[in-house]
């Protein structure tokens, strides 16, 4: 019983994930919005047919893109997350004992109610009275953002020309993240696949280290997305993700997750000479 | 044009990739052998319905599995490899300056056959006049052996019952390593997928720490197994893969791989905490 279903991670390379049921399929006025659930990966929402997250493996991703920066600011009281409608993101943010405000600015409304249905656990922070939802394109939200944020997470889909996602890859972008952050602030966003996405990986951070005086990509793996590899980018204006006093911060840290700890985070950092060699051209 | 190849990584999930042309297709006395040509991976080669290895990413495992333990060992020179008989941990090897002798035990004759044949690149180390091919079961070999090697690597099928690595995953063959190894010697296998086979890696793992004084599990991505995360066994009578003197014999090395390199010998290590969990209530 059942049936497959592919995501495409090239034309040429699909994982293929068996599914019990259809549970939602329906077009936003931005994507298609699919939630089925898989014999293997529970529950999984899918975004003009790319799987987004799943409830067996959602924890990779959510874990590092949260506790990277959150653990390199020294103290993260106001985080901006663009994307993350899902409400994965914000539930590891809310791990961290001072933060003050979250702000979530999600363009796809259907996004966050669908992920309120079918994903309650997962999406319980969007609750939190610490959380505040703009609906709303991340870009136009900052226009008129100055030095209101520690920390600033993209939690976007892959960036397509024409898609929601595509201006939250370019540079003028990147310009207003920075001028949202104090002078403390970190940035982090999820990039793309170190095997297939080589193009939009160079010039991201061709404009990231014009923006941003520190810029580092960094490794996560993340079992259904692109064979398990993705690349993410880390900006600060001053803050080092290796500095010893990070490293301290977490081991002191009760936090337990289930894939970041202090080792996870030092290793991300670890580049195969492969993505090196990408990367260090870039001037 | 072409077809979807699918390798079944558990009844549930599947990686997908699109095949040009089939090559070679054969039932051996062991296995079924297939060869393919495909549009995203190059030649690939299964074993049994599984990809062992392709053109494009055989690199990432071939170099762990090989740098790993050569650069823990001080001076290896003598050096057994079992299964790997498509050349590719042999080539790795082969980089190491001091190597002398390299016995390759490899039960199947055709997997080396088809490997001359089609991976000409890959196997051409097997050529090399420091390298001695035995087609023999790897746990027979082992029976008169004593200290005769500095390293020993295991690259084998996954193990099922009945098939022909099923006996290298087994306690007994472990001693039969340990005995082969001299007072330096250091072991690797691949063991599973950590996601998949935490049952299989448990048992690994209780076998090996009885065996060896150090046991340690390490990571390797390989976008091709096992949605790109897999597992390997360390094991060594004194040799410590994170010690200083390792670490330095690495950064004078002048190999330059693709895929390894100081920071990743550390960081195959780390371990995310889903992994420890599991590892650390062994014994």
């Amino acid at each position: 019983m059942g049936f497959w279903l592919q995501d495409n991670l090239t034309p040429n390379v699909g994982l293929n994930i068996k599914i019990r049921n259809t549970l939602f399929k329906e077009k936003s006025p931005y994507q298609r919005i699919e939630v089925y659930d898989s014999y293997e990966f529970g529950r999984m929402m899918l975004l003009d047919g790319v799987i987004m997250f799943t409830e067996r493996d959602e924890f990779f991703y959510h874990e590092i893109l949260a506790h990277i920066p959150l653990f390199t600011h020294n103290n993260p009281k106001r985080v901006l997350v663009i994307g993350g409608g899902d409400g994965g993101v914000v539930q590891q943010v809310l791990q961290h004992p001072n933060i003050e405000r979250i702000d979530l600015v999600e363009i796809d409304r259907m996004v966050i109610d669908v992920s309120k249905e079918f994903f309650p656990r997962m999406s319980q922070g969007l609750e939190d009275e610490r959380v505040n939802i703009a609906i709303e394109d991340g870009s136009v939200f900052l226009l008129d953002k100055k030095e209101d944020y520690d920390v600033i997470i993209i939690d976007s889909t892959d960036p397509v020309q024409g898609k929601p996602s595509g201006n939250l890859y370019e540079s003028d972008f990147f310009k207003r993240c920075s001028r949202a952050l104090n002078d403390a602030g970190v940035m982090v966003s999820q990039v793309g696949s170190p095997l297939y996405s080589s193009d939009l990986i160079m010039t991201v951070f061709r404009d990231l280290k014009e923006t941003f005086p520190i810029a580092k990509p960094f490794l996560g793996y993340v079992p259904t997305y692109s064979n398990g590899y993705y690349l993410f980018a880390f900006c600060s204006k001053k803050n080092d993700p290796a500095d010893d006093t990070v490293l301290k911060r977490i081991e002191q840290s009760q936090m337990e997750g289930r894939y970041y700890n202090k080792d996870i985070h030092v290793s991300a950092f670890s580049l195969p000479n492969f993505i090196k060699e990408m990367v260090d051209t870039i001037e």
